[in-house]
């Protein structure tokens, strides 16, 4: 982009917007990283750019299920930004085994450098620990924020009738435990999960039965796809 | 979505969570309503989930350049909800008429009464009234607000060769007219954009000229598309 580049210069606009901008136009990308997830009418798989929507704006709206108090803003702040490691390192499938969720950390933390490292130093470290507190799961936001990770694409993938879940031979015990992170977040809307799933399973669009029918591995891991 | 009001009868869920889930599931439909403008890579067009997300990350990014003080993550959450009315109501371009502008105002005030409406009401009251405030650009953050909706479209198109505006047959004067409420939230990103626009005149990713080159009608109006 060295028109962007030009313009800065031309207009003399100062470095910190400068980089601003350059991160700005990097978040484009995200747009074009494909998930495991469906979107609800089963025309496409969903992107990086939408999900990060979809999840900010419900965890706006579910926010007050959290069984700890958590910042309704801080909240959707932290999913609004949640993968945007992902345009360098991909999305990482829930189902996927133990190598390839230890090869994602070491991919996502180069992508955090890379990406985050594109802002001015003070909105670089702001976003990089929102991110960070998010991947450790410490604090209740970032409890709350796996909670909606994770239950927005099982009820999609439930509405979407368990397509990803057929795709890839994942069945209800093993979705159950990979989603366990609803619970930790909210006991309400983990009970709800529950009760889908097991509508899911009685009504056959999701297979009862043992993990060992999961052709992606086995491990709990942390990722994508509900 | 039957398994959705049997699981939240099923599993107890008071009437509170089932309205929003509804309308966190019915937000699912954004991701189909394209808007005019490509992603940068050229691919495809964008589509209005993931527009809410870029425009949404780049406020909280871009806030401190608001000629008038605002608050980021208030701004934030007006750019992450200010096109869910077009699930109902569709994306009206940027160059679209007057008489096309006229509908999308009733069209959008139906839609954001049923999808605001979905929520419980209190929710439904703030998410509305905040988008109200976006509509009628009446607050220093409806303007920056206004401002970014505008940048990113302007940046993506050039960034993407100008083909939005070859497509619709856009000069340069009405460029610079329909994205005039940069300027009325940003002097220092209005003084970039005219740059950007200047140097894509110069080198001929946008037509200079005058307005009557436009077939999609005439009139300043709002809308999508940079």
């Amino acid at each position: 982009m060295q028109w962007l580049l030009d313009a800065l210069e031309r207009s003399g606009s100062g470095e910190r917007l400068g980089k601003q901008l350059r991160f700005v136009m990097e978040l484009d990308r995200a747009k074009t990283v494909l998930r495991r997830t469906y979107l609800i009418d089963g025309s496409r798989l969903e992107n990086d750019g939408e999900h990060m929507w979809h999840v900010m704006v419900a965890a706006w709206v579910l926010a007050e299920h959290s069984d700890e108090p958590v910042d309704q803003m801080r909240l959707a702040l932290m999913l609004a930004v949640h993968d945007i490691v992902e345009i360098d390192a991909g999305d990482t499938f829930l189902y996927a085994g133990a190598a390839a969720q230890a090869e994602k950390v070491v991919r996502e933390r180069r992508a955090a450098d890379r990406i985050f490292g594109l802002l001015p130093a003070e909105q670089a470290s702001e976003l990089r620990e929102l991110w960070e507190e998010f991947e450790e799961r410490k604090s209740a936001t970032a409890r709350m924020a796996a909670a909606i990770d994770r239950l927005l694409p099982l009820l999609m993938n439930r509405a979407a009738d368990g397509r990803t879940w057929r795709d890839h031979g994942v069945t209800a015990d093993r979705v159950v435990e990979m989603n366990s992170p609803i619970g930790a977040g909210s006991s309400a809307l983990w009970a709800f999960a529950h009760t889908v799933l097991k509508e899911a399973t009685t009504s056959g669009v999701l297979e009862g039965g043992s993990a060992e029918a999961n052709p992606d591995g086995a491990g709990p891991a942390p990722g994508s796809a509900g």
